[in-house]
């Protein structure tokens, strides 16, 4: 991948410090070994499913669903993958009935994906579709070792996977967490894994990644409070789920009081899709306040070779200058000129980044670079980009209804 | 519907004021009147397309595609459609080849939607169809009266539809754009435009709206540079698509330059879904920068009966207070839940809208409402609502970039 910053930031100060404070993060912090793992067991793990199971069934959410979701919606289209995969993430009535309506539970592997076992979630789903397949061995278990789940899952007889010592949810594609539904699915695991320790190194070892990542995490830091959104405009409709993890992993990581001060600070995370996106939140970026930055995201291959038509429509004769035109090609010149038209503005900060082609090697690397830039602007805005107390208020809340005698 | 606000905004004379101004655009902004059209002859049109038609394939993007694709997917899971709908409207290959995949042309029936006639997206993507579909009885075009799109589609002998006098694409799906695919669909399009006729009365003739929507949309003007992004959090996988046409809505309507000024202004959207989104953007307004108002909304009855069953996990009987609870009142709950946490901050301003049921006449009235509520605050901030000049720059490039012999 290739990363194009059309700002600029000086501050080799601040830039080293943020530097050293991530090199010396990896020893707590269990994603920035990912890339280097043994996934022998996964594979032999993998191995173990039967060729008769056509379907994996994910019941997780947020970190337990979102990562996986974003590489297998980026490669399905490619046709190669093995079995379809599906998540039940929510509580909507609605949705898990229309869900269930597309599965055979005697083709359906379901993998209960939570660190702590208690997420209300995905326990009130897995138990509704316990009561309808109560065969231990379709289901495995992914949580912490020595959890209450784990408990279960063993007495149950149902197989139980480990999730990695201080990896948090937004943070564990990577990991079993995404890796296992992934290769269950006939993705190349180990290219994912190649892709993100190519970014790993470029980083680490002074690589071209280097200079743009800490330029580019000490704009957004500086600017945080002008600059607070954040926008990616994702060429792509397959960088859809790319961008809701984006979401999560940003405002998630970034939305917090800040360590050292009174402060609440954050960055919003806002995911676009173009063309589409052109003739909706374009509008707002173009002459709305100059309070976002764009990060343009374009395939320079997408593997698909279909051509506008050399046809000549009556009274349309205009439209001549699309035929003949590649849609690969069309979709990258209107990127461009959306890019071009927000830089003539000079006030907001743009940046490109182009992938190769749709494939694991490529989403591995784009993940694992917004892993980095959020570590890295974590540390300089000075928040705990790792933990998320603001979400417990209001899991304590559905605790005392939930307990409440009238429901 | 029901809108209950938790702030509170006292400016009568503001208010008076921008519900003058609204009453007055009725007689230049067409979109306020089309809760009372006569749709017989729209009814007519779509008894006129064959019964053996089981697919209705808009081609069509932004206001010609996001309103009826919020209502489509608002209705589909109650099961009661008649065809299925599908949306061309983005110029990435790997997009147009799957949805063509699920398409079978002897029994697809194309909307070409484009008001000028000249929409990039639209016409690459028709051009290809047409050379792999050339009965023009295939199409129905939907355009302005005397465009030179009608020209061309009465040459080739296919049927044309007119847009209303005066109603831009955003605010578009109560007119022929999203009326007729909908309708098509076997969606009652008339209870859909009584749900929008009543948010409408009840907001010009001192109903119980009129005081809600003016303090909405005067507190949101009032602090538009404070609180500059405005989430929706919506709790049921059914509203995701209205949640896309909110964002081109307010965004493109409301990110401008003033009329009477030399700033950029804008109000930034936000379409969350919960409870998944409970695991991703809530940290960031729990804890982050105070620039975020959040709507609730919540459907009161789901039409769908499944409850979590009576089950005791072994070493995880912390979760048997959710035994015996409904689906559809755990998603409610866990919307309380998170509401009750962020009332409990004081200084983000919420609200919660509250929808009877999963039907037309309350899709109709959400619609409308937002409707409304845009103009409003537009008419307060001072911009002109219904233009988007910031789009044209972009376009203007890739004419020329389309017209340079080197592609």
């Amino acid at each position: 991948m290739i990363n194009r910053l059309s700002f600029t930031f000086e501050d080799e100060k601040t830039q080293k410090k943020a530097f050293k404070a991530i090199e010396k993060e990896q020893q707590s912090i269990g994603y920035y070994a990912l890339p280097d793992q043994d996934i022998t067991p996964l594979l032999k793990y993998c191995d173990s499913i039967s060729d008769t199971i056509d379907t994996i069934a994910v019941i997780g959410i947020g970190g337990s669903s979102l990562g996986a979701k974003a590489v297998y919606e980026f490669l399905k289209p490619l046709n190669g993958l093995t079995r379809k995969l599906y998540f039940f993430e929510s509580t909507d009535p609605i949705n898990i009935t229309n869900l269930l309506s597309h599965i055979e539970f005697s083709k359906t592997h379901f993998l209960v994906i939570s660190k702590s076992g208690t997420t209300v979630e995905t326990f009130s789903i897995y138990k509704y579709i316990y009561s309808l397949q109560s065969d231990p061995t379709a289901y495995t278990f992914i949580t912490d070792p020595d959890s209450p789940l784990e408990t279960y899952a063993k007495e149950i007889n149902s197989t139980v996977l480990h999730l990695p010592h201080n990896v948090g949810g937004r943070f564990s594609v990577l990991s079993t967490v995404g890796l296992v539904p992934l290769a269950l699915c006939g993705i190349e695991i180990q290219a994912l894994l190649n892709g993100a320790k190519e970014v790993k190194e470029s980083f680490f070892y002074d690589g071209y990644l280097k200079d743009t990542l800490l330029k580019k995490a000490t704009f957004y830091a500086k600017n945080h409070t002008q600059y607070n959104i954040n926008c990616i405009f994702a060429y792509s409709e397959t960088l859809k789920y790319f961008c809701e993890w984006y979401v999560q992993l940003w405002g998630e990581s970034l939305g917090k009081h800040q360590r050292h001060s009174a402060f609440h600070v954050g960055l919003t995370p806002i995911g676009l899709i173009g063309p589409e996106d052109q003739h909706s939140f374009l509008q707002l970026i173009m002459e709305g306040t100059r309070d976002k930055s764009v990060t343009f995201i374009k395939i320079e291959d997408f593997h698909d070779n279909i051509t506008i038509p050399d046809i000549t429509l009556p009274h349309l004769e205009g439209l001549d200058t699309l035929n003949n035109l590649p849609f690969s090609k069309l979709i990258n010149m209107q990127c461009d000129s959306v890019l071009e038209s927000l830089e003539a503005q000079d006030d907001i900060p743009i940046d490109t980044i182009i992938l190769p082609s749709v494939d694991e090697n490529t989403i591995g690397s784009l993940l694992y670079y917004y892993e980095l830039l959020t570590s890295l602007v974590g540390e300089l805005i000075d928040v705990n980009t790792y933990n998320q107390p603001g979400v417990e208020a209001g899991k304590i809340i559905l605790k005392k209804k939930l307990n409440q005698k009238e429901r």
